[in-house]
């Protein structure tokens, strides 16, 4: 990770603020050996079982794979943007929205729509972002909403 | 995955049922090898960084390979129970409450939440379950409630 741009603390951060960034080509390969691992359901691995699910129609990437290539985008911002949270504290509202197929090319959006101090830890705040994942045809493929810690600059 | 148990169908589930499974040994290979692809946070890759972070002090698992280390255990039951969601529908609420360290042992517990007929899909069911992942000493390290479609044997 090159982390060229200098840190963003919680009072550069403004409530409502637009992001757009990230391209990641979704590869066949990886979306059957992600799966394997770490979500066998028949539809991820199998081109019959996928070709019989009318959720899918077509092998798909597990959601838990497109949480993590959106987690790969958001960590990659941190070097053009200095948007380095100290902790995530957990997600509310995730959705899977369409199916994400190999092939796909996804991008991120994301909208800052909590900026605060922490209650319990001094010379941090708490910001929560929402997040959405489009693909190569606009369609919002996966939303969440995220809560990080993130350094204060002041008490 | 061996498909050993007969699916489940929503007319089986019953709201407020537990279910305790699962056991996966947290590796540090994998916690780094992970988290370089999909997470790269400085702390979950760096000793060094991981020890000047006092939320984590040594390296730790990224949150997202912790949930897809319980996407795992939760896919693995399909072979014993027959509990095989037709799709993901989202998730609600996920928590990361403790660090996750390589050494660490994970075990799942499960709640059926809620098991009713989905509206727009006939012959299909959406249920929510509360999924709770602990650690050897018993300590809950995360939580999320997921929804899903399910199958149903009748409209």
């Amino acid at each position: 990770v090159t982390d060229a741009a200098p840190q963003l603390y919680l009072e550069d951060l403004v409530v409502g603020e637009v992001e757009r960034f990230g391209r990641c080509v979704v590869e066949r390969e990886e979306v059957i050996a992600f799966a394997l691992r770490y979500d066998p359901q028949p539809y991820h691995v199998d081109d019959a079982a996928a070709a019989a699910n009318p959720m899918f129609g077509r092998i798909s990437a597990s959601a838990v794979h497109t949480f993590a290539m959106t987690s790969r985008m958001l960590a990659e911002r941190a070097a053009f943007t200095g948007f380095r949270p100290s902790a995530g504290l957990g997600m509310k509202e995730m959705r899977n929205l369409k199916p994400v197929y190999p092939g796909d090319v996804l991008t991120v959006e994301t909208e800052i729509t909590e900026a605060r101090r922490s209650r319990s830890q001094p010379g941090r705040g708490v910001v929560t972002q929402a997040v959405r994942v489009y693909n190569q045809d606009g369609d919002k493929v996966m939303e969440f909403n995220g809560a990080m810690l993130f350094p204060a600059r002041g008490p």
